[in-house]
């Protein structure tokens, strides 16, 4: 029986279960075959596309709860399932299945003058937590991803997602019954309960190696409060692009809307325009005019409100938020040092972008933001694992620890050196 | 004016003050040239020798109040600095004076179908906080490869080499005065009060990025009960060292009495070996005898003890205890797997070593063993980064993020993408 019936025990006892399976199947995935590994993703793939009607059905009794509850279109988008996207899940677990295999692999050998031989090789990383938001595709991805790089997963989606989710994983476990991997190498949270969240942070007695969180403000807040454990902190997007006195404006303009509007959900998405007060004239009235003719509601400061009536006072607020929505802020800046200076401030250190064609002007920005991604010239919606060559991916990582960017599949593993002697002993 | 003058400050103000320090000062360094770098490292290494008199005599202090504390004479050993002693603290700064810069190192470039240029490029981490016992001279070696990899230290030392790590201090500050740099590049704690311990585990407000802890089992306990930020997790050495049926006896007793007593106060030094019970008649006995011989006590289990008067029984305890003296624990497995079940209860996920002329039993073991080192046929001893090939480390990390094994100047590192495009934007 799927674990997801236990919904009735107490959500510590619970939690720490999951944590104790999720070790043990750890250890088996981290023998497993690729075939075996792969075997399970291509189960899940078929077994989504078998269960299409049941998940859609699963899913239209969260949509319709959330509908009930007045949430935002944006948010109903990313919780509704179609066929199509239950068909593009099904298309990237088998993109995954199709990844090479990380772990064994030799990241680098070498042999030491008293002819020992040092090997770094690739190992999973364990257990990987993911909390994430009502998107019930993460479920499928995340899973799947944690799968192919050797590691068991314990996946808390949001509430509002619980049946669509549900449906999900089914798929997921029929694969890995399919490869005869233990079923608990992709665990569901299988309560609504925030308090699992809270078991998740503090790490199941010490099950959970490294948590990964997706999600907005109030997932972040509560991580870095609550988190005991390592966090690949996927947080937030605030991306900024900085169009420079030295950008071309005919190259500029195109990808200032593409970086706001391709798609404006995802967290690549600029949030900030900030403009230098040397560009020349014209540059913020076509970049404003752009924006706002693509849809968006453009929140300045006095400055760009000076350009267009249509454009709104901008709040402190603004320069810190993540809008997800065609919602763009614009800012005068001084010049790439005080872009630079902006950016260090309200940023999350996700993805950021200059356009200019003066390129030590680029060099020195490159060289100063600290972001994940640092973008001249190109839009900030590149910033997508796929987009990189790097396959599919978990998320974005914004820290600086072990993964940064694009986390993928290498991204999700360890490494261990094994030493190779032959009778080699340590003189003074 | 040196900081460490302000021992009066509220220790809370104090320690989010040398916070606030550190985050500009990694500014600065994360700019700094190579030269700059090295200048300072170099004046560091000529001021600690000119002031060799001074430092041996605030050593003094603290060695007659260790003295005077009765601590033992391995604790005195490791306290004591003798000119010969900070000559080789000079020449350990040199030594990493002349590694490779790590910081703008390009570790990876490639080009996408449409012509976007990603490059992965190597950046610091921020501010390391090190928290260490009372060996002096971690002052000098963590400050140093904190300082090369660009990042802003904050070396918290033993309270009982403070008056040593005060005088090592000045000279670090003499250094980086010499190649103008912030003197805050490298802060050592100003006061003796184990709360500056507790702030820093709670990151100061965010300035801390990574906490690089080296100590023992109290500290181990308190840095993961109380850390709110990574951790690089040197904690234990509890090593293992495997006499497999396989072994060639000849080339495996001189490998474990090396891995127990070349030096036994360093972390890559055997605490435990197992013996398989099928071994040939006389290999478990010449092991005890030879650690009996080299001044070895031997604490076993009812077979180890059957070997030799001289063997006192181990209980309990002993499976986890890093002795880091002249002690080893002997125990007889069932083979290979209750070796491997053996080290995952007891290990510490340092160093482990198996000894076989058995290739297939060897492959088995390493890649079973989840440690950050495993060795076949060579003493674990080994388990150092100069003995890597690395160069100078700041510790072996036993956890397995972002850093794991021996801990130099690259792994005090991160990095970032940079993608460099000439107009791109996202089409769907």
């Amino acid at each position: 029986m799927n674990s997801i019936e236990r919904v009735e025990a107490d959500t510590v006892d619970l939690m720490r279960g999951l944590g104790r399976s999720a070790t043990l199947a750890a250890k088996r995935l981290a023998r497993a075959t690729r075939e075996e590994k792969d075997t399970a993703l291509l189960g899940a793939a078929a077994s989504l596309r078998a269960q299409t009607d049941a998940i859609v059905e699963a899913n239209a009794i969260d949509v319709a709860a959330a509908e009930a509850a007045g949430r935002p279109a944006s948010f109903i988008d990313r919780l509704t399932l179609t066929p199509e996207r239950v068909e593009a899940m099904a298309v990237g677990l088998e993109a995954i299945s199709e990844l090479d295999d990380p772990i064994g692999g030799l990241m680098a050998e070498w042999r030491r003058p008293n002819k020992l031989k040092i090997e770094r090789v690739r190992t999973p990383l364990g257990v990987i937590g993911v909390i994430y938001e009502s998107r019930p595709n993460v479920t499928a991805d995340a899973g799947a991803l944690c799968l192919k790089a050797g590691n068991a997963s314990i996946l808390r989606g949001g509430s509002e997602s619980y049946h669509s989710a549900r449906a999900i994983h089914g798929c997921l476990c029929e694969g890995l019954r399919a490869a005869e991997l233990p079923e608990a190498a992709i665990q569901l949270v299988p309560t609504t309960d925030r308090e699992a969240v809270g078991e998740m942070l503090r790490g199941l007695d010490g099950a959970i190696d490294v948590i990964v969180p997706r999600g907005g403000k109030s997932l972040v807040g509560r991580v870095q409060d609550e988190a005991r454990v390592p966090v690949f902190a996927h947080l937030e997007g605030i991306c900024h692009v900085y169009l420079d006195r030295g950008a071309d404006l005919e190259e500029a303009v195109p990808i200032i809307v593409n970086s706001k509007l391709r798609r404006t959900g995802i967290c690549g998405s600029a949030e900030t325009l900030l403009v230098d007060a040397e560009a020349p004239a014209g540059h913020l009235e076509a970049a404003v005019a752009a924006l706002l003719e693509g849809g968006c509601e453009v929140r300045g400061d006095e400055a760009a409100m000076a350009v267009d009536p249509r454009v709104k006072p901008a709040s402190g607020v603004d320069w810190g938020t993540e809008y997800l929505d065609a919602i763009i802020s614009v800012k005068i800046v001084d010049g790439v040092d005080e872009a630079i200076e902006h950016i260090a401030e309200h940023g999350s250190s996700h993805t950021d972008c200059i356009l200019t064609e003066c390129y030590g002007t680029a060099a020195h920005f490159v060289a100063r933001v600290d972001s994940a991604i640092v973008l001249h010239n190109a839009s900030t919606q590149f910033a997508d694992g796929g987009e990189f060559g790097m396959g599919a991916e978990i998320g974005i990582a914004t820290g600086k620890m072990h993964a940064r960017g694009p986390v993928g599949v290498e991204q999700l593993t360890s490494f261990k050196y094994i030493v190779r002697g032959a009778g080699q002993i340590r003189p003074n």
